[in-house]
């Protein structure tokens, strides 16, 4: 069984559709999602505080500065705007596909686990991700 | 075929649980591992040497500092401890869950690698580990 | 459906083997890849421009310093070269295994994502992928 969510992105950051995927999924099996991009990632992370997002943002925009940072001096890539090697990295650096298990119709997310595309282009995007569940044999 | 594993851990650093997996899995197909936590991740490392294991811990420790250190000043999400933010952001860079190919048995590991939870934070935690097991078909 | 791709590396940086594995795939179901190794990884990347892959190259290189270098002298693995410990660092830092949904017969790729290891040791070697093929069923 497979469909794909497309998620429509404005600047870098963490866009959440747990519930998309909660309302798709059903039995019991392995979910596994799969980004199409190498500019944006999936990550599961605490749904409770949006703090917690801003926080992981502002983590990697300072792990990763633009290609026009001096700190970024070596590298070569960087017709595509400042926004675009450094976006590379963090799609290294982060996932670009999960698997969590299904069970009775539910994935075995922990209470505070949610599901996020995250951004790394500046301008807006629509990201494409692509779904499989495996039904348990 | 699905289980859960629980894995106690007292304090920061990395806890093997191969062997209780590798007693689990059976035929082959393929196994995953998922952990239910956005402050501990999974990580396969060599088993040789347990430096390479303090060794990691460091590498984190210092790459993502206390959230009361000087240079973390711009974390908001600050109200859970010193080592709740900085453990989430440990928790985006690293795997939250592991698929290994199992044949015949076995799971399909390196000579050196080993299979463990990486605690990020400070207090004594019980971490739960989903596995599912998809046999070949 | 199982078997395993050699990839021979000569130092560090990316190594394309997306058409080995497209050429092997086949129906419809979830492909996993898993290297076998603490000190390489998998990446899916951009396959454009081979600058992106030098870059990301470079960028690891100065996140994790060899062991000799006096930022790395908290480091306790030395004994197997300076390019040891780092190397496992890099391992947990980027991915042990890729999950990529299979399609009629085809990879669900995007349009520019190519699947490398990435090589973190300096001297030559010989890597090994499982590769597990779960049909749909």
């Amino acid at each position: 069984m497979q469909t794909q969510f497309d998620i429509r992105t404005n600047g870098p950051g963490l866009y959440e559709f747990t519930g998309e995927v909660g309302h798709w999924v059903k039995g019991s099996g392995l979910l596994t999602l799969f980004i199409q991009h190498t500019s944006a990632s999936l990550v599961i992370q605490e749904n409770a505080d949006p703090e917690v997002q801003t926080d992981l943002q502002n983590f990697f925009a300072r792990l990763v500065p633009p290609s026009n940072d001096p700190r970024m001096a070596y590298l070569t890539h960087t017709y595509e705007g400042p926004d675009d090697m450094p976006a590379h990295i963090k799609a290294a650096l982060l996932p670009t596909h999960l698997s969590i298990p299904v069970i009775n119709g539910k994935m075995a997310l922990g209470t505070w686990q949610g599901i996020y595309v995250f951004e790394h282009r500046d301008r807006p995007h629509h990201r494409r991700v692509v779904a499989h569940l495996q039904p348990q044999s």
